[in-house]
This record gives structure tokens, sequence and C-alpha cells, in this order.
């Protein structure tokens, strides 16, 4: 009996989605433009029995990319500001960082000079203030941090900073049965303590970059340590990568947003089927940030060529959207 | 009004299970015992709204070890005649098979002098049978050989040879609302074409060792390369670690038979709130195989102390299951 309420829940809560998805555009914050009726259409023709490009519900996947793509990444990585604020609050452990780059840069609040190293600065930044505790330690770590930190310009929540189109696109999709992942060059367990409150993501849906874990045995119980060692980058290359390890199987639908996510866009849509590749171009710089091929953050160049002449949908955040933010609808 | 068939679908299909469960037993082929009745306490307690041991949905992870837990595994893990079948194959390209070990015992069918060199020797089959093409290319070459092979003793397809009351324990499960996984040392894409029909476990919830894989734009589009590189073993230690990263949260509930889930038991069942551990010991020499301490494969000698301290559930297979394989009741 327990069961079968459970089960009438879950009909209740996925009919209800969809009742509200009939009685009003279940994607109110997007104007008509080319990239909703990509969207519309595809949801349409994979859904119905009866049409050539139905796809049962398992192979329903679609994979989102995080920084720029479902949250703002400007200034920077909002994953940096975290780092930022874990080097400062370790820096009393650490002297030997008021010599070090980028670590000297970084406690003068100096970003650019920090990152000046690249990948490589940006690893040692990640390995410094990501690594050396149990897994449950630092869930807690992020979680705390994500529940009160403020971002520099805006002052609202990181979480706040979510853009609702795509928050009703996730919702869209797992109305009609896709499953939805996150596929993102960010931290993996970065990204889980939240996901599932924000965007409705569970762990288990998320994909990203790692560092190593061990298993150790200790007197009161087994715990994971992460290590300071890289794992898996998932970015470029590694995101296709990083779908087969995690996923398994070809999804069907990718949203990107720079040329991070150029290869995901190439591995889904050449896939057998209906296929569907969006890029979200920011080009709104009242509302959010306007950049795109010469940005240090989130460039998109090389993708936007490719998208452009293979036909995939390309959101002009200025133009098609018109909430960009749930807190301007509040 | 299609979204809504479906959801009304889903809602049928779920609703089926569940009234079949209350009609009859669900667990019809287990014996009434101690491992039933812990399984059914658990489901009760973790499902009744009004137990203090109610666990929302999403925290109904449940992980199930495959080789020994959900299909047998002697006298050789079944990949290894996967294995042995590529390597008979591919031995003309390779002449210098015939003096190199462990191939040249392999391809004299010598099995037990193949596998002598331990760990190395299986890692060195596994990169000669399973790199080197796409993963597209292996996906067929492992659904091929699924559908045809036969287990050299019993003659039955591999995939006829799992457990009926573990299909059984899964399906119970799932009805009640926990997500099913698997984590096995096996390989993740020697699994992951046959999971979701054999055990219903979709190719994204499956977990295992894995190789190397690389991205690559060819002339005819996209591929992954199976590199003859060890990504990761998926045993003892691994479990917990390959949980953390494809999972993202502690599972709930554990099944294992041998030494090699050791860790992931612990993991798991270390855990606040309710718990489940599960051994299957392999008792039955009439109708399966009879082997724990001493064996090669799946020994189960540590984790069986460990599981009678700790109170896990141990399955006899003799005495508590009265069918072993589906096809005993056909």
């Amino acid at each position: 009996m327990r069961a079968r309420i459970f089960c009438l829940t879950i009909a209740l809560v996925v009919a209800g989605s969809v009742i509200g998805a009939q009685a009003s555009d279940p994607l109110a914050s997007w104007n008509d433009s080319a990239a909703k009726k990509a969207i519309l259409t595809f949801v349409e023709k994979t859904t119905d029995q009866g049409s050539p490009d139905f796809l049962p519900v398992p192979e329903r996947i679609a994979v989102f990319d995080n920084d720029g793509t479902l949250w703002s990444e400007q200034p920077m990585y909002f994953q940096l500001f975290f780092a930022l604020d874990r080097v400062n609050a370790l820096a009393p452990q650490h002297p030997e960082w008021k010599s070090e780059e980028p670590f000297a840069s970084l406690l003068k609040g100096n970003m650019e000079a920090a990152l000046a190293g690249g990948q490589e600065a940006i690893l040692e930044i990640i390995m410094a203030s990501h690594a050396g505790m149990t897994t449950t330690t630092f869930e807690k770590i992020v979680s705390d941090w994500i529940a009160t930190a403020r971002h520099p310009k805006t002052g609202k929540l990181y979480t706040e900073m979510v853009y609702q189109p795509m928050l009703e696109l996730l919702v869209f999709l797992r109305a009609n049965g896709f499953k939805t992942f996150i596929v993102s060059g960010g931290g993996i367990e970065f990204m889980r303590p939240w996901t599932e409150a924000v965007y409705g993501i569970p762990p288990e849906q998320v994909v990203g970059s790692s560092i190593q874990t061990k298993f150790e045995m200790r007197d009161d119980g087994p715990v994971l340590v992460r290590l300071p060692k890289l794992n898996f980058i998932d970015d470029k290359e590694g995101k296709p990568v990083g779908i087969n390890l995690h996923i398994g199987r070809r999804p069907v639908a990718a949203f990107g947003n720079s040329d991070g996510d150029l290869q995901m866009l190439h591995w889904v849509t050449a896939g057998e089927g209906p296929r569907l590749g969006l890029l979200v171009h920011h080009t709104d710089a009242e509302r959010e940030w306007a950049y795109d091929r010469k940005s240090h953050i989130g460039k998109l160049d090389k993708a936007l060529d490719e998208g452009l002449s293979r036909g995939w949908a390309v959101v002009n955040m200025k133009d098609d959207w018109n909430v960009i933010y749930p807190f301007e609808i509040k």
C-alpha cells in the first residue's frame, strides 16, 4: 500500500508537470526564436510514437555543460571564487604561499596574475584547496560555502545566478521522459552537493573533472581521502570520454556555450537518428555579460563557427531570453 | 497528450509490479530464511513514511556486485571466456603470441598456466583483447558474443546463468523506489551492452573496471578509441572509489559475494541510518558451485568473517534459494 501511494505520487507529480506545461508555455522565459523552435520541434518529434524520429524513453539522454550554460561564469568560474576563499582560509597554515605563485598573487587578490600560469596554475590552486580531506568533509565545506558566498558584482548567491530559461528547459525535458545530466569541466564533487536542489539533477547524473580519492579503514570507520592528484579533466576531448565512462551511451541532445563543449556537441550530434545541439551565446552585457571569441573564460569561437555550419541551435541571450535569472521574476 | 500517455504508462507499469508483488511473494525463489527476512524488513522500514528509518526516494540507492552475485563466475569469470575467444580470433594477426605468455598457454587452452601470472597476466589478456578498436565496434563485438557464446559446463548462454532470486530482488527493490546499480570488478563496457535487457539496469547505472579511451575526429566523424592502458580497477578498495566517482552519494544497500566486495560493504554499511549488507555464499555444488575461503575465483574469506561479526545477511545458496537459474522454472 505504501508502495502504491509512492507510485501514485510519481504519477501525479509527472502528470502535474505535463498539465502545467499544457496550460501555459513550458518555456515561458524563451522568446519566440529559432532556438526555441528547434527545442520544441525536437521534443515533439522524439516523443511522438507516430513519428519516424520517436525515441524510446531510455534513449532520451540530454547533457548540459554547467559554467556559462546553466549558470554564469564571469568574471571567472565560480569554482575559482570557492578556491580563492579556501586558499585564504588555509593561508595561515601555509606561510610559504606568501612567496610562491600562484598563491602569492591569489592572496593579494590579484586574480589575473595568479591565473597567468594558465591550466597549471589553476590545477595548483585546485589541488591546494580541494584535496587533503575526506569526501564527507569536502562535501560539507562546499555546502557551507554555496549557501553563504555571494557574487562580487551582483551580491547574489551563486546558485541564484542560474539561468531561468535553462531551468525551464530542464523541467520540460524531464516532463517528456528525458534524463538530464551535467557534463562540466567543473569539479564533480564541487557540483554534486547542490545540483539536485538547484537543477533537479541528482549526484549520479553529474559528470565533471576530478582528483583521485583513496579508501582508508580508520578506527572510526571507512573514509575516502581526497588526494592532490589529478584524476580526470572533463573538458574539450575529455567530455565525450566522460560521457562514455559515466553514461555509457551516446546522448541525443547536448547544450553548451564554449569551445570546451565542441567535442561533446560533435559526439552527440554525430549519432544516428534525431539529434539536438545547442549553444548559448552570451550577448547581453546589461543583464549578464557579453563575450565570445576573445574571452579567456568561456571562449566561444570555433564552436560558434561549427554550430552555424552544422545547424546547431544558437541562443542569442539578449534577444531570445526575456528573463535571465530567477530573481528577476520574484 | 502523448506525454500524458507516457506518464500513465509509467504509473501502470510501476503499479503493475506492486500489484503483482502484493498478490504473490515478490521473492518467490527465496525460501524463508534470515537473509530473506533481512531484505523484507529493510525494505519495509525504509519505505514506511511512519518509520524512523524511512528514506526519501533519492536516497534509496542499492549496489550489486556482478560476478558471483548476479550471475555465476565458475570455472572462471565469464569475461575471461570472452577474452579467450577474442585472443583466439586475433591470434592469426599475432604470431608472436605462440611463444609469449600468457598468450601461448591461453592459445593451448591451458587457462591455469595462462593465469599463473595473476593480476598482471589477466591485465595483459584484457588489453590485448579489449583495446585497439572504437567503443562502437567493441560494443558490437560484446553484443555478438553474449548472444551466442555458451558456458562450457551447462551449455547455456552466459546471460541464462543469472540468479533468479537476485532478478526478483532487483525488481522488488525498484518497485519500492530503489535505484539499482552494478558495481563490479568486471569491465564496464563488457557489461553495459546487455545489463539493461538482462537485469533492467541501464548503462548509466553500471560501474566497473575500465581502460582508457581517446576522442578522435576522423573524416567520417568523431570516435572514441579504446587504448591498451588501464584506467581504473573497480575491485576491493576501488569499489568505494568507483561508487563515489559514479554515484556521488553513499548507497544504503550493498550486495556482494567475495572479498573483493568487502570494502564496498564496509563503506555502505558504515553510513548513518538504515543499512543493508548482504553476502551470497556459494554452497550448492549440485545446482551451481560450492566455494569460499580457498577459491581462486570469488574467494570469500575475510568478508565472511566480517559479515558474520557485523550482522550482514549471508545467503546460503543451497538452503535459501529454491531456484538458482531462470531456466529451471521455464
